[in-house]
């Protein structure tokens, strides 16, 4: 199926089609204007811990919902969505190893598990395009910020930089101010060294960065932040969004914005 | 000792004096400008359904910070503080009935317990004043409005009525959408009956309300809720400040406010 054929569809419409396996590939192109989120899923006895990460490090934790202990179903972001079957791929971990990638994780799913939807950048990206902010492709770099620490869960901040021309600047923390769901305003604007990346050519993730004259790095924190503290903690048990594959809410982008 | 005396003291300044009980009465006209949080001490058997009902309910129940199970020290809004003793006056509940009213809370303490602070609209009242929009006392109601539940903790929200002259109804609303932690924009505006309000004369809490002409009730989500569910789910164990004797953070109003 086409990226195309899907571009009009509403979020229950896609959720469907990813439900009967007809879509799993990226998200990317698709649902233009409605909130995405990343996933992430853990055992109920890690549940509090990983919450409180959150509310303590909302930049690169924003929470958008957290479903009851068991339930698979986001009920205030997508009531009625199945969060085993909807979105197109998973990551399933295993005391931090990746032990499978599959579009469905029903087989996996457990009566202690409790959901966890975080706030994804890709809801930003579309303000940045309708206030003509050029989003270059995102970088990953490892931060020397230490998150605050909650229970077993602590390490640094994962940020993503995007080069933006120096005349962009303003308008790109303006833009992101709105949306403290998604990361919000930028932990850094044009000095790397101070938050201990010197080296922008080595990046966490992603391609090494050619800079444009008058480029600025612009630093936000990163959704991938409690993903890889969970993973070093060592959880028995986690299962998360695959790259790129995020679930699909009901909610418009500007309903999860701040004014 | 008199307000006028304490009125210029930092937060840190007015809490040391409250420390060594020089100061039991209420909070309002000390620490201008500096943001107040209400208190709530839960044993962690029920922190993680509290914590969530705030994440779910956001405008009763925003969250500034949460201790570490045992710790009365907030490190973040208040390094080096003791949430034992920093507070002029307390409340302490059994089983959902007050059994003392005490300044200081040190004999009650014990190693599993959380403290959640919560915003409180002291702060919004300070940007009101600036914005020159009136603040007439406010009277609670419990509304018809369901908070989601989480866990053991469920019921209807309670809110706060202003009666707000109609040409700075806007105004209000425009203030208050920049403190989401301090129950942000209103639930309702001069319609009670919408959220179950049917008799204005007969609140909750506070004096029956005398309308002047072209004055709108608003109602706000109050910060009573949080409380009112905890005592109403019979938690066999909590403190919360005394009405009016909130907590004083380091944090400028400012600082916990939305652009």
């Amino acid at each position: 199926m086409e990226t195309s054929r899907l571009a009009g569809l509403k979020p229950a419409e896609l959720r469907a089609v990813i439900r009967r396996g007809e879509w799993t590939r990226r998200i990317h192109g698709l649902a233009l204007g409605y909130t995405m989120a990343n996933l992430a899923v853990l055992p109920a006895e890690y549940a509090y811990d990983f919450l409180l990460f959150c509310q303590r490090n909302p930049k690169p934790c924003p929470v958008l919902e957290v479903t009851d202990t068991g339930s698979p179903e986001p009920r205030q972001f997508a009531p009625g969505a199945d969060l085993r079957t909807d979105l197109p791929r998973y990551r399933v971990f295993e005391h931090g190893r990746l032990v499978d990638e599959p579009t469905d994780v029903t087989k996996y799913w457990r009566s202690d598990l409790v959901a966890f939807l975080l706030g994804c950048n890709l809801t930003c990206a579309g303000a940045m395009e309708r206030a003509n902010v050029p989003m270059t492709k995102s970088v990953l770099y490892v931060s020397n910020i230490a998150c605050r620490p909650a229970g077993r869960f602590s390490g640094p901040m994962v940020v993503s930089m995007r080069r933006i021309p120096q005349e962009k600047v303003v308008r790109a923390i303006q833009v992101t101010s709105r949306f403290p769901n998604t990361h919000g305003v930028p932990v850094n604007v044009g000095d790397p060294a101070a938050i201990g990346i010197h080296d922008l050519s080595r990046p966490y993730f992603g391609e090494a960065p050619q800079f444009e004259p008058g480029e600025v790095p612009v630093f936000w924190a990163c959704g991938v932040t409690p993903q890889t503290v969970a993973l070093e903690a060592k959880v028995p048990f986690m299962i998360t969004h695959a790259p790129g594959h995020m679930f699909v809410t009901d909610a418009c982008d500007e309903e999860t914005a701040a004014l």
